[in-house]
């Protein structure tokens, strides 16, 4: 009974619009609990009325469409499980230090997501042979703090993406209708890519024949290096390769004794093969164990068992390697917004 | 309607014992909502039944006493604002880190407090003369990581200040039952002090006539600078001066025009008489504006609107000052445990 009195929060980082983050030392099942689940949003919450709402077909389409809810729960229903992360993650480790939402660890979370293939809808519309690429439209709409007007939020994808079959409108979210929190009614999921291409309360799709130009495409979201690199800014795109201690927390006091050390993997690419973790800074690292199976799109657990008998100050160190052999860098890939973060995670533990 | 959608949540920084940080970004009231009210716990929370619950007065006394609940409902009650705060509060600041949890802006909040006054119980319980120093025991209990044993979480305070007026054992938390997660039946109230004082879910005062050297008195919550200063660790007492900026959040990214700069000033020996604020690292201060009156033992909210019209990175500090000419420092004072962290705040903002 006692047990129950511990709740774990989202960890607010902004209030309106509504940023939270999901607490990664609550790490206890592969799926996050939906409470739990990060919210990372660009406006206020948009107002959805279910009488009027529908989703539209526009554009470079032969055969416009407009479904509506339960046009779409009747269609044929496909399941995945995908994590979600958002490439702000980890910002706040940046040095220096990036503009923007400061979040900790937690702005990724995993669940199970079900719904329509985007496929089915751009066949039912049939698209026209000159289209390039497909914009997806939320409701959510607002200002921004760099240039005047009301913007909604809005992205693109190729066809070809949009017509792989994982790129799905997903109606439920672990079993259960998606939360609004989340973008009910529909919201675009694209496996494998940062969370910001998984538009939330869709409502309008237009197929378009050249490259889509909007803010949130060609200034957020895109690796801008300067003046580090005087390279032409780079889209974001797929989930970069990471591994991430959720328990024990940095600056934790630990007793001697035996401890798990746990934590969660991710590669959008290759699939991850090894995490390692080291205690002493580095000069040795032991592999984990695993606690779920290899899955397209998904994080995976770990956990280490750590018996301690000296005390002491401990840097701990955790990396992933993927099967094409790639391995977290010691250094971040520091870039103008602080997206993509994945270098190696240090936290240090004292044992009494 | 849409409005009721945002609801800031405490900031989890541990499970078990649970520890949660009030979100200091979300502050709109003096008072603190009962569910946004800071939460720090040394051991997992006691098993508290009323059918047996009672406070006892023990030791040094000619009459040592029992109180029920309705015992301490029955006496005279008195009400008084107080503002706790961890003295870990903030101690993510510290350079180099320090060990525990990583608390960043709010291990703090305030609340009005109503209940009995220590003093009567204690005169009810005749102290004898060679009394020395009360002590006052939690039901809350576990392990620690540096020593063998169970320990109860257990305080002391001298006589002397335990018969001050405005010692109170609380049984109200803004006018309502206090609740279960902040102590309830019976918290230890000590104005202006840190919130170790505070003890939760109080049931047993013992009145000694030598120094308590309990850990939580002589181990932990004492200002241990070695290896800097080669000094005594110091107890913890009161509450140092201090001040925060709330609103903007560090790294926010704000449009030219008008904006609110808000947040708290706390001193528990001279009132605070000036928070100014700089938004040119320190070159230039202005004074804020008042949003609370002075009252003792209590925060004090503050607002400064700016009106920016250069787009640019502001690098923001806030100060506060006292009625004795005691001024914040620049650096703050590094000690082992990472406790009083009141250094001037610094965040930076960007305007498009």
């Amino acid at each position: 009974m006692v047990k129950l009195l511990y709740s774990p929060h989202l960890i607010t980082r902004k209030i309106i619009p509504e940023n939270q983050e999901f607490p990664m030392l609550s790490l206890s099942s592969r799926i996050t609990p939906e409470h739990l689940f990060y919210i990372r949003n660009h406006f206020p919450y948009p107002n959805v009325d279910m009488r009027t709402w529908g989703l539209s077909i526009e554009g470079c389409v032969n055969k416009p469409r407009y479904f509506r809810y339960h046009d779409l729960l009747k269609m044929p229903q496909v399941t995945l499980p995908v994590t979600l992360e958002c490439v702000g993650d980890k910002r706040s480790f940046f040095q220096p230090k990036t503009r923007g939402v400061q979040w900790g660890l937690g702005a990724i979370s995993h669940a199970v997501w079900t719904g329509v293939r985007l496929q089915d809808l751009l066949l039912a519309a049939d698209v026209q042979r000159n289209a390039r690429e497909v914009t997806f439209e939320g409701m959510d709409k607002g200002v921004r703090t760099d240039m005047p007007g009301v913007f909604s939020y809005k992205r693109s994808l190729s066809l070809e993406h949009s017509l792989h079959p994982d790129t799905i409108i997903a109606l439920y979210m672990n079993g259960k209708p998606l939360p609004y929190l989340h973008g009910y009614p529909a919201r675009l999921i694209v496996p494998g890519w940062y969370g910001m291409a998984s538009v939330k309360w869709l409502h309008r799709i237009v197929v378009i024949e050249e490259q889509f130009q909007g803010p949130f495409q060609v200034v957020d979201y895109v690796y801008d290096r300067k003046p580090l690199t005087p390279s032409a800014p780079e889209p974001v795109t797929t989930i970069h390769l990471n591994s991430t201690i959720a328990g024990p927390t940095d600056q934790e006091v630990l007793a001697k004794g035996e401890h798990c050390v746990w934590g969660t993997t991710i590669s959008s690419r290759d699939p991850v093969d090894l995490v390692e973790i080291s205690t002493d800074n580095g000069n040795t690292w032991l592999a984990v164990s695993w606690l779920d199976q290899h899955e397209a799109y998904s994080w995976r657990r770990w956990c280490w068992k750590w018996t301690v008998t000296e005390p002491g100050t401990y840097d701990m160190k955790v990396r992933a390697k993927d099967t094409a052999g790639n391995m977290q860098s010691e250094m971040a890939d520091w870039n103008v917004k602080g997206y993509g973060y994945n270098a190696i995670q240090r936290i240090r533990v004292y044992v009494d």
